[in-house]
């Protein structure tokens, strides 16, 4: 399996590149009989396009997705589903300042160390464009997790740069009030100091890291396997796929790192007939399988590599140069990361959901 | 695929719980013409192995390999191996206590509700013991990347509780280095006080988190698949399949969040011919894809669940009660937790060196 | 991994209905530089389609491919290779005939038994169109194998019905001798006479079954995995998987029998500094690996089941009824599966070529 | 995935050669809460095991099998099952006969040019000594189909050289009356045949061929996969990975080469509200899904290679010489094939059994 897909059971496979004529998703494994068509994936691809406020990329990509198969009068046939989302903005451009010249923080020297050429086109596969058939796979993984079992995934920016947002409970934050700020903060206050940063920062011609959190509610206990494909480790590679994380941690995270065992245990409690615990400090899920608490996760997202500015580097062939990026960039990454690992988040568990169907017969 | 499979090509499935007869790795895809033997699996296992020093378990477990397959004339004939490692010490013991209670940070909930029943003598298979295997089949990837590219992978704690180990270069610290203080810490100052914290945790019941650094050196560039399979991708999955990991990053890793994109970039330079980064920020893969850089990683790890004290829970039907750990266990996951990590760094390493000359045909 | 995907590292994954938009296959594990452009699967995908000839369907399908990702500057790039092709005779049509009885032969109950409802028209995904797609994948995968290798892969029709072509040696048979006839057998006399028994055939609104000889010459000796993917398994599961095929054999096939070993071992000798065998009663593969003789395979192919007749049959609650499949169909299906059958082939040896050169380091 | 698992959901992986010190399965995917026990593998371990009577090898082996993991208390856990068969036999022979030369019929040539060397003890992994562990597979397989469908597998020897065995229908025939001869064959007068033949061969220090017949009933409709998974395509890879299968047929197999439609589609027929077909020359399976007919196959096993007599062939370095090979071997190898294709088909079924219970929630 080359790596281009992804899942066992609910699983991807994508093409596409960043100024090619279009970008391809086949959905492998869902379940017959899901209601299904282009408007199920809009909401989410409008939170990811480029342009979409003030505070991202100016860009403007037209991602009307098209489904193309494995849907019939209206419902999933079980069989595979493709989305074609095309690109309409092909026009030449000029890309001799970075054909030959390696910019700082992109894969260009990689590619070129493992294939020998590359797609110099605003960095072709290794393009954040390929996520818009992501962020589309991941509203057909929402729509089936929110039916079979009312799971509710939901993400939202903690911090951009010093910024930090103050959330008491993360399980509790809502779509409309990340929704509610251009920056996908849920607390107000910072999400205005938040877009002032960032704001800030693209005067600076400089950009700004950030985090964010993903809340899974709903998800019942049992989702995961034992040793390797341990949620928690399904998850972590389904976030550290995208580009510019660096981080990723489930609850408590690295803060376990100064924590005693007799502080850091969430004790088993039970409420209404149903076990839980009093805490969730674990981030829903023990020994890599769900706890039915919440998932709770974080990642971090590096600033922008592609800087209006000139940054020192290499050639193909090794000799120094300077490069200032063009084009249309964020500043930062962090509120369009948001729908992306929304969206991993939930093809990974559309995955585990089948898994777990397919050897106990429940969930 | 079900979960007791890691890897594409260096492929390991294992099998094994905690109190059964015995654990077993098939290792497959290994190339022919590889020299082996039970000696080469040795030094991993005996620093994996509990009891072997006054700050781990006391618990004794024999860890005696047999290669039952896949080497002929001590060479690997490229077929599969299966290396069993038997256990000995299986006398019946007293589970009255967790058999019908949930301990607390443990998957005893959590394989409960995902199969309905489950083995308690130890946590069956969830226990650290699988890792056993595990630690031998990294044996053998460590020798196969070592042999093809000189890649050197070595871990060390580089913090517990509030110790923070000073390391002024990861890539540069030695095996020997390492292996000089049994808390496998490189700084020998930071090391005498993490025994230290270590065992005054002990003498409380209490157990302590910590974090360890994974350096992987000579990985040429090139290796990582663009999208899904990205080498941060892959390498997190791996560390996340170990038990105990709470928290995963590269380079700079959760520090990117409050880092401006001009400080973060890591400058293209060339010495002697080569292409190289003046720093490394980004631990070594862009894109996903290793850039000939030494990769760096670290990973938080929880306090060990198990206290030998009173610790509130329910049991199955829900009922409050307490529960007390017996057993020996570590007051400090993160010393033994090391050459764990370096073997799923290597076999992830291996898996990919193998996919790179696949597709590329060099690697 | 859902049963939409071929092979492990060159790797097809596909979507698509009979009466959809169109159809798509996602070509992963391609290496790059590899020169590809639409013009190398348009041969091939002229020799699947209908309407080419008086003795196929005279339906038409435009069939022209776009290469939508993975192909830069006219070479692939190694990442993932997308080929639309668009369906342009969606015009309505009148399915009440099939919609609620089961054509005999066909997938229709067994599709209502797997998912609960289907796509009835035209037979949905179970349709021999999907195979457009895998004829394009193939083109491909020839033009890697010739060009790493010199493989040449060649079918032929070997019977129609009671007509058998007589072939001297498989391995010897060109193109162009197939491409003669248009009953693609490259017995000329045969052929003739299998033309005048498939044209009889369709004024009597029957069909007829036929058998179809696939060679491939030039694979390297050491292909193929000792157990679960011998080479003889993986391509038996890729000719199984097109529609119609009831039988496949290799070499002596079915004649094995009645065979005693003394002859039907082929003696191995050596010529010109090469091991062969002197006779290939074996087809090309010994222990499921490749042995450096032609690879001889043969595959039964029943009649077409769509009859322009009267059929007996039952409806989706199970009253009997009649049905006459309408539409425009092949008489004999033989002629239009070689090309279909050498594209399996073709995929199905370019992914173990791959994977020998993952393991083993040459290939 | 390297060539030693099969399967996706119920997926087995083995290791282990003819002379090493045994042979391993790891059974991956088994739902929860099976009855098992090493008795439940007995008995088709004893109908492969050489040694078994007159007709076949007098070679010992003890094929006494050991559940190292995925079994508590007498129920399957849900996690990962091994089993061993550890060799007993191990004394040192004299292999310079076959070290450097190669058997004709045998996998020591391709094996050579695949790997560069090999394990020339007995054939080492091509040897068929790795079915038992496939064999023990199986039984689990039989017994998770058997409780969740009432699914029998029953397999017999059709044919042996120009002995061709009488059978009406063969769904109808019982595993007793398989038994009740050593060759395996229902017909009891061409049973008594068959052996006599069989004898006859040995004593002429020659082989013979056969053919098989499998038939799996009460696999409900609905089981398989539309495209590549075929479960015709992967029932013939599961039988085409065994040793000295030549050629797998379904229903009417290589019969449809000559039929017209008319005669070969089997009409849909409704009886006590189930809905069949009138004949089954389709094999139980449309469009490579099940259709709830019996499933029966066919598959042509060549005579063994291995002959008491000299036969010409070359050494390693191409010298013309001879080999007589040494050691006891079956002069038929049918009898013994069925309970391992038996297995083979229980592995496949019980993989799509739970491949459709992931995607379509039944089954």
């Amino acid at each position: 399996m080359p790596g281009n897909s992804f899942g066992q059971l609910f699983r991807i496979t994508t093409a596409g590149e960043s100024h090619g004529p279009g970008n391809v998703v086949i959905i492998d494994g869902v379940p017959p009989g899901l209601e299904l068509s282009e408007d199920d994936l809009l909401p989410d691809l409008a939170r990811r396009r480029p342009g979409q406020s003030r505070i991202t990329t100016q860009r403007r990509e037209a991602d009307a997705p098209r489904i193309l198969s494995g849907v019939f009068e209206g419902r999933t046939t079980g069989t595979s589903i493709a989305i074609l989302i095309e690109s309409h903005d092909q026009r030449p451009r000029d890309y001799s300042a970075i054909k030959d010249a390696y910019r700082p923080g992109h894969a260009d020297y990689s590619f070129d160390a493992k294939y020998g050429f590359r797609d110099y086109r605003g960095g072709g596969r290794s393009s954040a464009r390929e996520t818009n058939v992501r962020v589309a796979a991941g509203a057909v993984a929402k729509k089936l997790l929110a039916e079979a079992h009312g799971v509710r995934i939901v993400g939202y920016v903690d911090r951009v740069g010093d910024v930090v947002a103050r959330v008491d409970d993360p399980a509790a934050v809502t779509l409309d009030q990340v929704e509610a700020s251009i920056v996908r903060c849920p607390d107000p206050e910072a999400a205005d100091r938040m877009i002032a940063l960032i704001e800030k920062l693209r005067a600076e011609r400089d950009s700004i890291g950030g985090a964010a959190t993903i809340v899974a509610s709903g998800v019942p206990a049992g989702w995961g396997e034992p040793v390797f494909d341990k949620l928690k480790a399904d998850l972590a590679k389904a976030l550290f796929s995208l580009p510019a994380v660096l981080g990723v941690e489930y609850g408590a995270g690295f803060g376990v790192v100064a924590a005693r065992g007799s502080e850091n245990n969430d004790a088993f409690i039970s409420r209404d007939g149903r076990i839980l615990t009093a805490s969730n400090r674990h981030g829903g899920m023990l020994g890599g399988i769900s706890t039915g608490m919440p998932i709770v996760l974080r990642c971090a997202v590096k600033p922008t590599s592609s800087l209006p500015r000139e940054q020192p580097t290499v050639t193909r062939d090794g000799r120094p140069t300077t490069i200032v990026t063009k084009g249309r960039h964020d500043p930062c990454l962090v509120p369009r990361f948001v729908p992306m690992a929304e969206a991993m988040v939930a093809i990974t568990l559309a995955d585990h959901m089948l898994r777990q169907r397919a050897q106990v017969g429940s969930a």
